[in-house]
């Protein structure tokens, strides 16, 4: 994990306010190159860097902003701030997760510097209120160790060589009391209150606490800190990503651009992927595991997940997908996709041995091309493998199911299955009874 | 001066909160007496003690709380702390200001401590959203300068020794900006915005930066600090004082009381004492001014000075209010008042001076008892002698106001006037042309 020198004072008050108890410069600032440089930019790569950075996003705000920063970074060769910020409680993360993470990795591709923000300050605090109890206070180790598990994850996405791990304790803890008031006094009710959550929450008289009021802040204070030229951020994230905006102008200082990016489909194709859902890869599961579920996304799902997390030009992706429309098999596609997610998070001969065994399993049944799509709901308990392939119509009844096991008659994902009391766990099988009988059944 | 011992460790977290890193301990908790102790408590003393506190106040929240309090105080010999914020930014007092000193001196006198508390970390920081011109940040040593010229008129009327003087950055500054946030975590915005002046500025859309809802908060931690058990403090400070209850409770702390006073009517007896509307008695105002300022006001406002700024007991004033209706002269008890409040602020030597000049002009001139009350409006501005005289309806018109001053027939408060361009401030004056006219005349 590569760490940053030491910062410049922390910016104790605004410049330009009248609290400021001395002016205040905060990291190095970006040398503004002569007009007549930026005229020599070659608007073609600007225009195809700028096309890189609108690939797949939801939001750029504020486009003629950021094409002019964009500029001056190509004129100057001074990279860009990009900053991530990031909770450090949940470390465990699924290909959803990446997908801001991949838009940064082609933000360094572009010679960009991207910023790993750890949110370690409030996270020692937690919820104060104790309102929230799935915020508890993490300790400083807590903390550290799940900034280690989290960017060693990243970093399998990430160029290592152009991110800067930060802490914001770095600047929120000589912050103080005062330069809390005077952070505070930069920002009205009524601007923080136009966040879509306050103000159905204030409007439906439930309470806020004071202190959730401050976490934008406090997060926007983050920006003035690192000086960031973009922030990025899920489209959950844009009030709060504005707000460092708005801190950083009251801070005499350019407004950083702002970047949203889509939340990811689960492999069902219609709920964003989530844990608990159980519509989604995990970047640490097994190579077969990994590459079997990217097999089983539909189509159209696929040029979503080539668009968002493939590592391939936006060219070669509509090449691949001229291909397929023109007769070549979708399935040489969902390879390719399947291949180089496996890559990125195991390594090219995993990928290799995946694509093997998917073949050889599915050459031993001979998966036809199409078969029934069952959906099966469990709430999330799973099913028994008998109750399944019967609800599945496999089967006309559960002791027929058993039966059929015990003759070695059953496959899942092309395994054959003889313990009776095996659970599906919510995801997506191929079931197979005998050489005719097929199914995808999604259990949820 | 008198200054206190250091404290007990600040209160990062409520002791019962979630955030908490460690219990709490603030201060010396006053020990609980037992029940037979309360039970030895003389109720006749105990409400004797109690009418000395509501003298005079507007309210008592909660009388039945304090009530407690004093009686286990009583029991146990541990003098209650009696808390006044001052804002260090206006050290010139006038009578007006020392109503809440009398009640404090009133509690010193039943054997309880006074805490002065020196608002000096929020005077350091200002008002920084820059909103506020009338609030810039003041220096340590402006601020000290101010306390210590506050105090020392303050203790005019404060006991020194029953006196702790406390500035509040002792517990503000080590507060951080992660104690703020906990702090700020104690509190909802709908209760904040329960405070009149927030939910109409709110209402009307006019811009809350953020810190201005911050600041109530850090006025009650003052009291969690000082483990205060009572709060006093003008009628409109009400929200505020009440807010330091509600954030002892949360941080495990008996609550303290609010005893508010009535902001003092002025010499006109209608607008409250100010020094803009010109109705003022300074502390610091000469003997003969301010005896002279005494004997002007109503007989009506004789009384509620009586109540408010005496420290003549209530049976006391009761018996002088009884003669005065038996047909004794009020003049009698207004000199009596005069002359203690002179005496108080200067020395028994200047009281009974002020009352010779006194007494020896108003031989010259023969005052009589009744005189018309003319209310004459200047905007503040005053009014120069002929108009003042003219508009009062001692003298036709203002040629034959210079006459009569050429002539050394015009008075003002005794003195005879021979400068044709003297100006009458905002006050009140005896105003005299000739033997047979007279009016007291109020300018605004």
């Amino acid at each position: 994990m590569s760490s940053s020198s030491p910062p410049s004072p922390h910016p104790a008050a605004p410049a330009d306010g009248p609290g400021a108890s001395a002016p205040v410069t905060l990291g190095a600032p970006g040398p503004a190159p002569e007009p007549d440089a930026l005229a020599a930019v070659d608007p073609a790569a600007l225009e195809a860097a700028l096309a890189v950075v609108r690939r797949g996003c939801q939001e750029l705000i504020v486009e003629a902003e950021f094409r002019r920063k964009l500029a001056r970074s190509m004129a100057s060769g001074v990279p860009l701030r990009c900053k991530l910020g990031l909770d450090p409680t949940a470390p465990d993360i699924h290909l959803g997760h990446t997908v801001v993470l991949n838009k940064l990795r082609q933000l360094q591709d572009l010679g960009h510097t991207v910023i790993f923000l750890i949110g370690d300050f409030t996270s020692m605090i937690g919820d104060p209120s104790g309102r929230n109890v799935t915020r508890p206070p993490l300790t400083v180790e807590q903390i550290r160790h799940n900034a280690v598990t989290y960017f060693e994850q990243a970093a399998l996405v990430l160029d290592r060589a152009r991110t800067e791990v930060r802490y914001n304790s770095e600047w929120c803890q000589p912050l103080g009391a005062d330069g809390m008031i005077r952070l505070a006094s930069s920002y009205t009710l009524a601007r923080l209150l136009e966040r879509d959550d306050f103000s159905k929450r204030y409007a439906a008289g439930q309470p806020i606490a004071m202190h959730e009021l401050l976490y934008p802040l406090m997060q926007g204070y983050d920006s003035v800190a690192l000086r960031a030229d973009l922030e990025l951020g899920g489209t959950d994230q844009k009030f709060n990503l504005l707000v460092g905006r708005e801190l950083q102008k009251h801070y005499g200082q350019e407004p950083q651009c702002v970047l949203t990016m889509p939340l990811l489909e689960g492999l069902d194709g219609v709920e964003k992927m989530s844990k608990s859902k159980g519509n989604y890869i995990g970047i640490s599961e097994a190579p077969g595991e990994m590459f079997g579920k990217l097999m089983s996304v539909s189509d159209v799902l696929m040029w979503r997940y080539y668009e968002l997390l493939s590592a391939r030009s936006l060219q070669d992706i509509a090449q691949l997908r001229q291909q397929t429309e023109d007769g070549r098999n979708p399935r040489d596609a969902k390879v390719a996709l399947a291949q180089e997610i496996v890559t990125r998070f195991h390594s090219a001969a995993a990928a290799e041995r995946a694509l093997e065994d998917f073949e050889a399993r599915f050459r031993r049944g001979a998966v036809p091309e199409d078969m029934p799509e069952v959906h099966l709901a469990s709430a999330g308990a799973g099913l028994a493998i008998a109750s399944a392939l019967k609800q599945a119509g496999l089967v006309p009844s559960t002791s027929e199911a058993l039966r059929s096991m015990e003759q070695g008659a059953v496959r899942i994902d092309g395994q054959r299955i003889e313990d009776r009391t095996l659970m599906l766990t919510p995801g997506s099988y191929v079931a197979q009874v005998g050489k005719r009988r097929w199914a995808r059944i999604h259990i949820a």
